[in-house]
């Protein structure tokens, strides 16, 4: 067995993987917070302050939003694998490296909403950002049908519906990042709309536990 | 049962929802720490400028107070359920981004108590973001019920009761953020004593494990 | 079961309260790291800005240490347990609640090291917080005995060890904060030093799982 | 049994150790990024100002690819422990102060990259600093192994292997430190290579679960 170990695909089990997971979604959830930046010496124009944060509180929104559809998906994924592979313990820190950065871009994109040139940077750069998770998390799952990860038992029909679901939001990010040169505050609003849709039912029969 | 996929409702397993939420509540109470400035170059007036920190303090304790008991209502609720749909998890994924909201006005109301008009806005945007937590959390459980998630074992007078705990809590924020437009610092106390209330035994009857 | 679950104690799961709890413990161990404020413009001189941040990197050994030894007894203390109960949350939350403040007195403590008035009330505040979370783990597991919550198989020796070691560490912490108004920097390696003694073996023999 | 007990090695559950750790590592991951600093009042200049970050980003990836790394690695160790002792939970909680402190010298290396002395000085820091933590995995591995800790199923292949594995990573940092002190930027690519080289397949057959 020890010499066949070396050649032969590696099992790993799924209960660290999602743990480790778990706590980066959730933690890059909850920073986002800190990148609200709370008015200083407002007097009493503090309620306009707060009204001028908008485009905080929206990409707030978007980036919540979004991870937690990428969540979702990585939730329904793990739970058709059987087991994971080193290559697929890479390609999930790939992502979670991606899912933790995006603080840095919905900062920017709040930080530059309204000036007219620098805010196509910084929606474009958010826009991508949030392409890469997504373009990250259908490659795992991917990844894992090409690598025979999931589970025996899994209907093909459910398996056929997660891929096709996984795929149209690409599409329709690269959409909204090229409408976000023109109408940045639309493609904004688009981002959420496409997390929206990523988190609609997919909610495919569970076999596990 | 590929075709009745589509139209049945999709059970989801509870256990990596809850994960992500013990995540989410952990890091919101948590992060509340980094919202209490630590005094510059106080030399000699340390000790007063710490005592002059009390507002931060106050906030601290009523946030964490209304976090935990948020946290433990999602703890009981989940207790009874048997599993998730893909409703439950958004709207879940609602009130989590609205708990993890929790230390912006946190921050808000500890840096501009006492200043006469924008305390009053800053305690109403903090009441309004409390009241906005117990509200989905209320939503949750009721949708639950609703929607028949709940264990078939469970006993109806433990779901009656458990339905009559968190229905007050909103009556009482609403009362509060009436009295924060006149009394801003009671308000603040009321709500540490709605969060305290909601902590009471609601320790109902576990069924699992 | 109906009226008589209104009287009697209610068993709660230990799971999720675990959950939550290392949640807490492992953040407030990882912001510390955001309190050591990085070295700006310090050019050649950067070799020496480093040196200078000591009294910062005693801190965070002290509160690193200090958490890990309360995370410790609390994974020993659930591990003797049979059930939860709504105090025994409450009593958790309001332990969770001073481990997850830590960060600040160990902020001011950095940052006033080494000016004479003032270091002794941050020593002294920092103190005071450290034995405020020995008392809360304390008291956490005195309830838990006193309410026969400890498992029916557990070893009453083994219960009087973990009964003998919390408690010294209570002596030792008031000992260091008094002599934390006349040496503050000997104090920060006392509180270090009980923090090691509570990490030495309690690994008392477990029965579950 | 008692007495018996304050003499024989303790045996300690794994599963709290592991989500602990597994909370601690993916908050040390995800707070990398608020070290990026948002460039304020960039204008026009916005796109520019993103690259000019790119030191900070190489050390995000650095950081990020290490700390996945040696969450592989530790999640790896465990899976071939039938149990923990106090030594054990002592040696993994340094191993936690490292990996916890990493945010701190991935700033200061991003912060002077490009100034010429104060980049030696940083790189060294942040080398030793990764040194660490690859030296801390390594000894909590060889302290399982001669503990008698590894489940008595475990193929002695797959435990060399690991040991194999876990060695050369050292003998890299110490000469890519060396290197930091002439070509700091090359240096950084190193301690990419030497973590992207620890991710690959360490993947051995997996006996639990």
């Amino acid at each position: 067995v020890g010499r066949a170990g070396a050649t032969e695909p590696k099992r790993i089990r799924l209960g660290r993987v999602e743990a480790f997971s778990d706590g980066v979604f959730a933690i890059a959830i909850t920073l986002l917070v800190l990148e609200i930046a709370v008015p200083q010496d407002a007097g009493d124009r503090l309620l306009g302050a707060l009204g001028d944060l908008w485009p905080a509180y929206l990409g707030y929104l978007v980036s919540v939003a979004t991870i937690g559809a990428v969540w979702y998906a990585h939730s329904v994924i793990t739970e058709y694998l059987d087991h994971a592979t080193a290559t697929l313990v890479r390609l999930n820190l790939l992502l979670l490296m991606v899912v933790a950065f995006l603080p840095f871009p919905t900062r920017l994109f709040a930080l530059y909403l309204g000036e007219e040139r620098p805010e196509r940077v910084a929606t474009t750069f958010y826009g991508a950002s949030l392409l890469l998770a997504a373009l990250l998390i259908s490659l795992l799952w991917q990844y894992a049908v090409r690598a025979g990860l999931v589970r025996p038992d899994a209907d093909p029909a459910d398996i056929a519906m997660l891929t096709r679901r996984l795929t149209p939001g690409l599409a329709g990010y690269l959409a909204m990042i090229a409408l976000g040169l023109v109408l940045p505050v639309l493609a904004a609003f688009g981002y959420l709309a496409i997390a929206v849709y990523l988190l609609v039912p997919v909610g495919l029969q569970r076999h596990r536990g």
